[in-house]
């Protein structure tokens, strides 16, 4: 169904070819409206059995260039959910106690607990990519990466973690009008930094980055989906409907009540 | 303003003269919808200027009877709230690792950053209230915990965090009347532990409990209000309400933008 979307392990690959624009069939929010109304309030209902049943754990890896909307998907596809189920983690720059351990040690503090779904903005993925793009570390270790991140994530996966990871996939065009109309904006003017701007100019840099970092490590457990992100609301509703999806064929259910329940006496 | 529910410092307390099925004037849910989600709104807005400036931390602790409603608050309070800036940590029967631990540094670690809503279901309060009930401790140990309490809360208050305090007051009969209602509906009964039910055989003991625990701990920098809560639009109402005032108090701003910002080419 996400044929599309999903990235098939050992296919070649190129994000250069992937429409960052592409919409389905639909023209416009209008179009898709209801049903990402609908898929929200039903996501909202999966992580209640999620949390009821306390078996599963969801992780939801979020990446993408500057600007791709990290920040606002996870706000429009979760609005309905119970806070109380799910946490949103932000990886930044590593403190130095971050760095003094290996890439993964951060990241696994946060992995999801039975009943959780874990949503991360950044990740494990940044030390193969921005670290790459600024030779933070020898080719040689973060090439390596790659195998650890698949062995990382082929654990948690045997360990009853379920893996979704989107890249949102936007233009160098359309970032470049996100930038300005935060420029632009005296409301949105504090969230743009010189060194967003700086960024860019490795963008080819980056997309090769993602490339290379997708391809290795697209699974069976752990699949990449790249998901077109120019047009906000087409993302918002592909990525609501790929997890929404998922979670539909994990067969979650409520718990049996405690025994004895039936005979209590309550005064 | 809200006097009437804050517990004022050394001013005799009693929570059982306290009406937990007060509602001011209003007389059912329409009377405070429309404030109840202009003031849902009002708290969305100002989570992001709490995020954008970086600066402030706020802590909101919930406590209560079991069924009264602290997960219901979270649900109904903070719908409107970008999931990125707030965390809800919920703090269950402490671990091995927790016990062997001070009392606090379970807690201390989930304490929110700048610019971050820590909302804490359950606290540290927990190690004076069921801990004291089930003699889980020499009373010798629990008696200085007030103190601990106080100093531990005066010094996040000095580093910069605001902390509001609920407490979320039922009836008995009111409890009577929810706990028979998890029983009763087959979606809710997996809800229900026979724990629970007895539990309430200790209501008294807690109510003493409660009543102490907020007599010693009510200050100025971090104080308790008791949030009459028989009714549960009221108490979503109120609890929203004071939390706005609050952070509105604090007269928050935007920052400014980055030096430079105005000159930046974007190509």
């Amino acid at each position: 169904m996400f044929e599309r979307y999903v990235v098939t392990p050992d296919k070649l690959f190129d994000l250069n070819k992937i429409d960052s624009g592409f919409t389905e069939d639909f023209k416009s929010k209008k179009d898709v409206e209801e049903e990402f109304h609908r898929l929200r309030k039903r996501l909202c209902e999966l992580q209640d059995v999620l949390y009821a049943e306390g078996k599963r754990k969801i992780l939801i890896v979020l990446q993408g260039m500057d600007t791709a909307g990290k920040d606002g998907t996870i706000k429009h596809v979760f609005k309905e959910v119970h806070l109380q189920g799910i946490k949103v983690v932000s990886f930044k720059k590593p403190t130095e106690e971050e760095l003094s351990h290996d890439f993964l040690w951060r990241v696994h503090k946060h992995t999801p607990g039975k009943g959780e779904i874990a949503v991360f903005n950044r990740s494990h993925y940044e030390d193969v990519l921005v670290v790459r793009v600024h030779r933070l570390v020898p080719e040689k270790v973060w090439m390596k990466r790659y195998e650890h991140i698949r062995n990382f994530e082929k654990m948690l996966f045997d360990e009853g973690t379920t893996i979704l990871k989107f890249y949102l996939h936007i233009s160098k065009e359309e970032q470049k009008k996100r930038l300005l109309e935060r420029l632009n904006n005296p409301r949105k003017r504090w969230k743009l930094h010189v060194e967003d701007v700086k960024e860019r100019k490795h963008w080819d840099e980056y997309i090769r980055a993602y490339n290379d970092a997708i391809f290795e490590t697209s699974t069976i457990y752990a699949p990449w989906f790249v998901i077109p992100s120019d047009k906000k609301w087409f993302r918002n509703y592909l990525v609501a409907k790929i997890i929404v999806k998922k979670l539909e064929s994990l067969n979650m259910k409520y718990p049996e009540p405690e025994k004895g329940i039936e005979n209590l006496k309550i005064d």
